[in-house]
């Protein structure tokens, strides 16, 4: 849209301050129309919960790149008013994918107890068909439970594997209280969260975005790119601080050092990648920005991005898997079983941390 | 030795059953020195125990390729005498060699725990300044205690690393006290043995074969390479029959696939790796018969041996982790760490089979 402003007898090639405009109005309306879903929807209460769902999923998506978007280009933008702005999105971000992070990393978790356990591939999956990609605020949390129900048969289905297995079903069931629970408070503080006065603050503040967007006095003259490229130097220059000669070394066996260290803490080896996940982020938000109509696709970049999403959804799982093992009175067999899914995750985390290197060597090859 | 034997004026590519003969003479009169040496040490009772230790490795070494040279060649020997002879080399060789099985298993654990740990890399080989890398039957079981105390020590030098990584001490502690008896007792087994009639049958054997080898009426006018070849051929075979497509993709996940099995047994997915070890020591045993004076060095078949020879090591490893989990009684946190020890040596198992893989299509390509 911004391209229509453009006036092809100067530089063709500039992209001015107009398409962060169009972008940001673009993404308000966006905000504004999924939020009316949700209201409409109940909230996902009753009924229509697969509609409230998506419509909280798309709030989240919006926020998300209005609050890139302002990072990004916040010296053509009233800085005042977006620096007060930014971080209310993303509290608001948070509040709306934690319940969603907590359904996926037991997803996940129960998957790899199958897997474990010899059970046939992806039955999570095929057990939990109402279960969306994405889903939060949701009806409640049920398909955590028919997954572990399906870890929970497998001793009976096989009643000769004897107390490991068990301690999976056992190890299943104890994770599925914990991360449902998670879950439930997750949904619960969402939905008090969209009630709250601070987010109807935001939503006031993003009302305002989708009528007129607070530009600075030399906005309308400037050069967009310059900004984009910033925000692409920053995620290259991140990517060269990471530790991406070992991880190219198939099983280096680096990701479950300290995978018997007692810290509860989120491990600090992961924290440079999490970075560089959010770097991908904002890069991708101003691509976005510099072309409205259709982002040219990148399918490497698209491969380091789902690298670097797996490795931190590995890293949560198995800090949850740890967790879970720190509960008092629990069986042997279970902090067995935890413990073997502790370290298959760690190995997701560096199986991830490989598949980015390889990503970004043939992206840093091509175009440089 | 046996080249001088050649008449270059017919085929000078023949090999004749001499080297056979030749190699068969060697090998017993190394078995017989080494059998010498041990007595004369005092089967390591006192004082001279590096020296016992040597002789007694020295003494399987001879006994697995005369073994191996019978099954390779077996139509140029007398049948009866080395169907009959073959099982009790077997016997013989697989009794030396497990109370060095057990020491480098510990060894090999606890390293891991140390690593898993956090502690600096291999302190369990610091630890362990007086072991030799193929040391039986030696004076006792020392040298595992020193290298458990090692893990022991760490929860005082981090006072504040919680129950976990007292888990992994414990778990090391176990370790220690389980691997330590079967050490002692393959020892004492050991010792038996070379007391025994049987033995003295299997040495008596060999000593007819240090003078006399035992050759069918054919040998003379026979040719080696053809049985040789087909020593490789098996190799070839059975490694066709590896899933090495899988194994060639790194992590690939597919060593901890039954890994909350309850099976006691060995994980069946690694017999056939563990039957191409077998093979691959036989193919060796036929270049050396062959090529007498020097076996021309390939050193990507010397990295695939060594990676199932890792392969074996990690699986066997990892089983043990598995048995010592289901020792009654123990705590969660011990539990825990054996889990995670277990998980951390199946994906030693899975890159020794990648490993395997990058070396064999190297050999592969190059020889084809």
């Amino acid at each position: 849209m911004a391209q229509q402003h453009l006036d092809p007898t100067t530089d063709p090639t500039v992209v001015p301050a107009d398409a962060v405009a169009g972008y940001l109005r673009a993404r308000a309306t966006e905000f504004l129309r999924a939020l009316r879903t949700h209201r409409e929807t109940g909230g996902g209460a009753a009924g229509g919960a697969e509609e409230s769902t998506d419509a909280a999923l798309a709030l989240r998506r919006s926020a998300r790149r209005i609050s890139g978007t302002l990072h990004t280009f916040r010296p053509l933008l009233d800085t005042d008013w977006s620096e007060s702005l930014r971080p209310e999105l993303a509290w608001l971000a948070g509040t709306l994918g934690r319940e969603h992070a907590y359904a996926a990393r037991l997803d996940r978790l129960v998957t790899a107890l199958n897997r474990l356990s010899g059970a046939s591939p992806f039955p999570a999956q095929q057990a939990m068909p109402g279960r969306s990609a994405g889903g939060l605020p949701a009806t409640g949390p049920a398909g955590g439970r028919a997954a572990t129900a399906a870890v929970g048969t497998r001793p009976a289905a096989n009643p000769d594997r004897g107390n490991l297995t068990v301690g999976a079903a056992k190890a299943g069931a104890l994770l599925d209280r914990q991360l449902t629970l998670a879950r439930t408070r997750a949904h619960s503080a969402a939905l008090q969260a969209l009630g709250s006065s601070r987010f109807h603050a935001v939503a006031d503040n993003v009302a305002v975005l989708a009528s007129e967007v607070p530009l600075t006095p030399a906005a309308p003259i400037a050069d967009l790119r310059p900004l984009a490229a910033a925000a692409h130097d920053r995620l290259r220059d991140a990517v060269t601080g990471l530790p991406l000669h070992t991880a190219g070394h198939a099983y280096n066996a680096e990701a479950l050092i300290h995978g018997l260290s007692a810290d509860t803490a989120p491990h600090p080896q992961d924290a440079p990648w999490h970075q560089v996940r959010l770097l991908l982020r904002l890069h991708r938000y101003a691509l976005e920005v510099l072309h409205p109509e259709a982002v040219p696709v990148d399918v490497r970049l698209l491969a380091a991005g789902e690298a670097l999403n797996r490795h931190r959804d590995a890293s949560e799982a198995a800090s949850a898997a740890a967790a879970a093992a720190r509960t008092p009175r629990i069986a042997p067999a279970t902090a067995y079983a935890l413990g073997v899914l502790h370290a298959d995750q760690r190995h997701e985390v560096e199986a991830s941390r490989f598949t980015f290197q390889q990503s970004w060597q043939k992206e840093a090859v091509s175009t440089s």
